[in-house]
């Protein structure tokens, strides 16, 4: 505890709120959340994709929990991310979308309790939650003047390899739209091992990271942000070689997809090696549904953009299913001895207030609207009920969905649409008028869940 | 062998064809055909639905060859069963459609053949090659003056439990359209244990079948041809309280797959109880894609029909990949040791080469067309290539597949559509025109494929 003490005493000055150790927990689980980008909930061979390979995926699913619901906090990147860290809807810490806002110095994130906790606390890849050079011009906001600066490690994260934005999935540095440097802290950028497949370049900095923990026999969390598979989508040549026959852009696509599953079996081989497989935690997701042509939110495939969300409507940007219901899994072998799917809705709000009743630790400092719930007793029964409602918010659109309704709007809820989501998964009938008491009540509800988060946004929980 | 000769005697005076005991093959594995009936390419776990419960399937899948591009040789039924047991093409043989037509006793069976080795054979469901009764009428077509009889014991099954047609999945001898038995010999039919669960009623009599060859040391050909999940779609209680909060259209149509689920994991459970689980190759596939509202071709979901085709176009009836695509395994523990994705193009025609092919036999009789290939040089390499095209006609329509291409056309050849369907496996860009060489060749290929299926149709094999 050393080393810890002096952090967790400066930490309370720097943060309002009291992050301190609290009593150890009984368990004390390694912690790994990976996540890739703008990959879609058909992308995966778990989820019947019938060409990308990704069979180290599909071996972890065989031996994982795998979500059949499990929904991105947003239907873009900057917005899930920090509700991964925070257990918070991005409507109520302010980033709306991508490449906008930051999380702010009062949030309180997974990787400052942890870290408090005795953690060691890793972050390698995509951040998205803030700049991270006050100096150098980097990425689409960096080295500006303006108060977006919130790198990971002023967010709980001792050892850093993370870019503000995307790269390109192969020889990241190079061809780059915008200049974005691996940041490792305050004005130090990675210039060695930077070529190749961008997962193994994440990867090559994770792996060191974990084995020192299991070294010095400190619990980790690592927070793994794949690129992958968001545009700029380049494969190398070995990947593309993967799938004769396909065109240039799918030979990209895919196998890119195919390049970062191989660094998560190489993930997961590591930590067998190093005897803390079954001590350890993965949790694998993506932060949205699959882009359109030209990476953004364009609702169709094309180009390098050749994703699929499989039977599910929209795509990344979209509040329909395909752009929030992403491939999910939990695989944790010392507890979850057979796989099991889960239909039960999760969200990545639920990460930060799951991981923290697993090790008894309770939310610090005063007590602050969460939307995230503690997932575990859900995840073991076929009947659970999840509680809460989720809600989302992007741009115009709003979303509101229980266990079996969601309700939709695409004009800031002038009209909204009513989908039975148990019998029509794809939400292709609109049944409001059929049924206008539920269409009522879920209203009802999203908007006090949105005034809600309009007064967390307004600075009422700080 | 002294009960098998006399049969194999009498064979040859009915069957033009030579079908005599081969020499003794070195490998003689019990062959399990097994086939769900309008079960839709993602109606399965392992092809991703997020609903639909498949344990049983999606742990064999695990441990099987998971066919990724498996080919119903037919949009429809009866076509596609046969293509199982004759290897050749509906168009070849003569049976265009559900409920005509019938197994010619001209053609050569793959039940035939392994009796004639030695084998045990059972049918054991589904039959639709024909009709079991001269006298009882039965079935659409049973007991009426035609020549459409051709019972399963009259093709090569000795021990036998066949309907000539669909019955409901649950109670499959009450409400049923029309009356339909299943006979297990000639005038024979089936009176007790014939109420609940339809998948379970088939397995009851096919387990002890294949009890009884272990216990005599035979190998055996098995074949069972589920009802489930075709109309009249049925799930007993238990089933549908395993989907809470569905309607009650979608509890009946998932819960009667689950209960045929339940039976595979039975059936597997059993192999290796009997201890004959790593000699035992069982083929797992679907007659053709998901069927329409009120049980047919229309092409859209509805009622008790809430099969997916994923993220394929077209159902049941349509010569679109989602009519003729589904889901397929191959498992043979002692042969297979580690679950492979096989993308190459496989169809039911290669059911009966195949396995010839394994047992070292050649077909017996004269040389006449095949349609389908020995695949087992195709199975274990990612860059294996079909050498022969899969052709397809029903009514109006026509296709034709090799490995990166298919032409399409809805009006008996006059136009034709060209689709890559390794870079659009949804048949979403109709290429024709940027391609007319490919086009023509196919186009070409395919007139002298339906050429030779005419002439076959016509009696010159026989």
């Amino acid at each position: 505890m050393k080393r810890i003490i002096p952090l967790v005493l400066l930490l309370i000055f720097l943060k309002p709120d009291d992050i301190r150790a609290q009593k150890p927990s009984k368990v004390r689980p390694n912690v790994i959340l990976v996540m890739a980008d703008d990959l879609g909930w058909g992308d995966v061979g778990f989820n019947g994709n019938p060409q990308i390979k990704t069979p180290e995926l599909d071996k972890m699913a065989a031996n994982s929990l795998q979500f059949t619901r499990f929904y991105a906090g947003a239907p873009v990147c900057s917005p899930t991310r920090g509700s991964c860290l925070t257990g918070r809807n991005p409507e109520r810490y302010g980033i709306f979308f991508a490449n906008v806002g930051h999380i702010k110095p009062q949030e309180t994130t997974l990787a400052e309790v942890l870290k408090a906790n005795g953690y060691a606390t890793g972050h390698f890849g995509k951040w998205h939650l803030g700049t991270l050079s006050k100096t150098v011009r980097d990425g689409h906001r960096g080295g500006k003047a303006n108060d977006e600066f919130s790198p990971p490690w002023e967010n709980g994260f001792e050892t850093c390899f993370s870019t503000e934005q995307a790269v390109p999935t192969w020889d990241p540095m190079k061809d780059q739209m915008v200049k974005t440097h691996y940041w490792t802290g305050p004005d130090r950028f990675a210039e060695d091992n930077l070529e190749g497949d961008d997962s193994r370049i994440i990867m090559d900095r994770a792996l060191p990271f974990i084995g020192q923990s299991v070294q010095k026999k400190k619990p980790f969390l690592a927070v793994i942000w794949f690129h992958t598979p968001h545009s700029p989508v380049v494969a190398g040549p070995n990947y593309r070689a993967m799938y004769p026959g396909l065109d240039d852009n799918h030979q990209h696509y895919y196998g890119c997809i195919t390049a970062m599953d191989e660094q998560i079996g190489r993930l997961r081989r590591e930590l067998r090696k190093l005897g803390v497989a079954n001590n350890t935690l993965i949790l694998f997701a993506s932060d949205n549904g699959p882009a359109g042509e030209g990476g953004g939110i364009d609702q169709h495939p094309g180009k390098r953009q050749q994703g699929t969300a499989g039977i599910f409507r929209g795509r990344k940007g979209s509040l329909y299913e395909g752009g929030i219901r992403v491939p999910a899994l939990l695989e944790w072998p010392g507890r979850i001895k057979t796989h099991r799917k889960v239909s039960v809705p999760v969200t990545t709000s639920d990460y930060f207030p799951t991981i923290l009743s697993l090790l008894d630790y309770s939310v610090p400092g005063n007590p602050r609207p969460m939307d995230g719930i503690n997932v575990l007793p859900l995840l073991f029964t076929d009947t659970a009920q999840r509680p809460k409602p989720i809600g989302f918010k992007s741009y115009k659109q709003r979303a509101y969905t229980d266990n079996q309704f969601k309700i939709y709007s695409a004009d800031d809820g002038i009209h909204y649409e009513l989908y039975d989501l148990l019998n029509d998964p794809s939400e292709l009938q609109d049944i409001s008028e059929a049924h206008p008491m539920v269409l009522a009540s879920m209203k009802t509800a999203l908007d006090d869940w949105l005034s809600s988060c309009q007064k967390s946004e307004k600075g009422e929980d700080y």
